[in-house]
Formats: C-alpha cells, structure tokens, sequence
C-alpha cells in the first residue's frame, strides 16, 4: 500500500495539477493501484463530455437516494428492499450475511426462499470494530418478532468466524434456532491445493451417504 | 468483455434501479470488469459525502481544465506542457510516444534531455485508425522548425511499428535523422521466457562489446 502510494507520487511530479488531483481521488478507491488510477484519468479526461456528466451524475444520484432497507438492512431505493417486501418469501427464516454482495452471492443460487440481513461488516478486533459498529441491534430487534431460525452465513475468516460466534452466542438463549452455513471443500475443488483447516473442516462436517 | 457483461446484467437483477445504473456506469471504464464494479459501487455509496463531492468535483474539473499542450499534444492545463515550456530542454530532439504515460515513463529515465510529441494512439488496420485519427499532422508541423532528430518511441506491438515504418517513410525524405528505440531482452529477464521474435530482435541488434 505504502510502496503503490510512494508509485503515485512518483508518476505525480510528472503530470500537470489537474491529473494529478484526479488520479490522486482515484487512487483511493478499493482495488485502484497507481497504474489504473493512471489509465483511468487519461480515460476519463478523454471521454466525451456527455459520458463524464453521466457518469458524475450517476455517483451523486447513487450516493444521495440509495439507504438502507428498513428490515434488513441491505442498501435499496426505498424504505423495503424487494426481498424485504415480497410476500412469497420467508420472514421467519433469516439468513445474516456480512454485505451486499454476500446476499446477491445466496439470491443467485435461487434457492433460498428466507430473507436476509446484512450486517455491513464483521467484528474484527485487529481493526477495532467491535459488535456496535455493524448492523447487529438492527438484527437483535427483528429477532423480538416471529423468527424460526437465523442462519449465519458471514464468511469463513477469522472475522466472520468471530461473527458468527459472537451472534451464536447472544441468539441462542432466546430458544431460537441458530444454524452456520457449512464449510469444506468447494465443489470442483481439488483436494491438493486446499489449505489443511479447510480439509479438517471437510471431515469434521462429514455427512452419511 | 461479452462474458463480463452478461455477468454484470445478471448480477443485476438483485440489485435495485440505482445501484444498478451506477454498477454499469462504472463497468464501462475500462480494466473496471464486473465485480470490481460491484465493489466500488457500493464503496462509494458507503463513503461520506464529502468525499463523494470531491471525487465528482475533480472528474468534472479535470475534463473541463485538462487540455492538449499546444507544441507536443500531450495533456496539461495550461497552453504549453511544463516539458515543452523548459528551457533546459533540448527542443531539436524530439521522442514520439503513442500516449501521455509513455512521456512519464521515459521522463522517469530522468536521461532524455529532449522533448517529446504525444500521438494519442497508433495506426491500426484491425481497429480502423488511420494515420489522420492520431496526432501526426501536427508532428509534421514541427519538423518543419529546427529539428535535428526524431526518435520513435511506439510500443512494439504490431501497431506500434506500423506507426513508426509509417512515420520513417514519411519524415526520412525531408532529411531529418529518424530512429527507433532498441527492441530486446529486457535487463533482468531471462531468457529462457522470452519470446522466439525478441529473442530474433537482441540477436539482429546485437553491439560489439
């Protein structure tokens, strides 16, 4: 990170102020090293107007209508997200994910019939986020309705492992079922490129044939 | 690319209307594929507004403000690039470089004293650029001050030494010194991984020691 920054930098001093500003803004977007930040400044600067004001537009419309639904937490348009709001789908079943893009990973396996919530985040105390600083009282509150079970479905990390945990333990007195998702070897996976802990957590969830 | 979009399409039937656009908006620029414009979107709307302000504000100024060096058509803001506008520089040496990243990398070299001329691209058959859709007129234009070298810095793809046999043929009559930077083994690379036609380029341009 330190060494993409001093990148930055360096190229800087070669171009004029306005890239520099705007390769510097785009630097610090996830994912974006020195070198896209480059590539995507001289993209920009040469894009028709149209295609800048567009794209301008879009970020700020984005940024100031998308919320959070009002249930689960997951970023929408409007008060309830469509899931949220679909009478076909299972309200007492509630399945936790971490993100977004977690819930999008389950909604594409089309077989998941429940709803969600997103925490938007996992505790992670080498970053100092604690059980305060995600979506979790949201999650508690929905619990005081009619619930049959919340599956735990944060990733299998360090963090998401402390998450689930974490929420296993403040769900289960209230008598409520607490399930994990299961963790083995992926489908198509090949035995000998898989890590150790994923072979012995393969094992241990073994299942009779 | 067509892989990708339908990946973008399919992601996006769980998202809502403004996620949505923005999601696409960004998939369209470019080395950006489908999930990484999932990631930023939602960084993005996650970020305060403040910085979402300043990031539209330095795209918008950026394409407003940033405009072609009137000598050697590389980008800057004011009518003549820093490079162009030092006296230090020689001005009789000119390098031709297809873009403004190429200029930076040699400027980094910090060994070239001359300045440079920013095509803007290079002639492609395949893609339909021509010799008019990159900046070659105005080259031409140049030459005919005092210049005692053109040096051809294209990349060397097939589009950059058709663009550089193209701009030999058409400068070398006025009898202008033309040359073309060395095509070979790069310093640490090994041989064993190099390409036959490199490998064919170090042996033709081979020095005596």
């Amino acid at each position: 990170m330190q060494y993409l920054e001093k990148k930055v930098r360096d190229s800087m001093e070669y171009y004029s102020g306005q890239i520099n500003k705007l390769i510097e803004e785009l630097s610090r977007l996830p994912g974006i090293g020195a070198k896209s930040a480059q590539r995507l400044a001289f993209h920009i600067i040469n894009m028709p107007k149209e295609q800048v004001d567009a794209l301008t537009g879009t970020i700020q419309t984005a940024k100031n209508t998308v919320r959070y639904c009002n249930n689960c937490c997951t970023l929408t348009d409007g008060e309830l997200c469509p899931i949220c709001s679909n009478p076909k789908r299972n309200q007492r079943v509630i399945m936790v994910v971490e993100n977004p893009r977690d819930l999008v990973a389950y909604e594409k396996t089309q077989k998941f019939d429940g709803v969600y919530h997103v925490l938007h985040g996992a505790i992670s105390p080498m970053l100092g986020i604690g059980p305060a600083d995600i979506r979790l009282k949201e999650l508690i509150l929905r619990l005081q309705g009619e619930v049959d079970e919340v599956i735990l479905a944060t990733n299998s990390s360090l963090e998401g492992e402390t998450t689930a945990m974490y929420m296993s333990k403040l769900i289960k007195p209230s008598g409520i079922k607490v399930t994990r998702i299961a963790s083995g070897v992926p489908v198509g996976g090949d035995l000998e490129y898989i890590d150790e802990v994923t072979l012995l957590r393969a094992l241990e969830g073994r299942t009779e044939l």
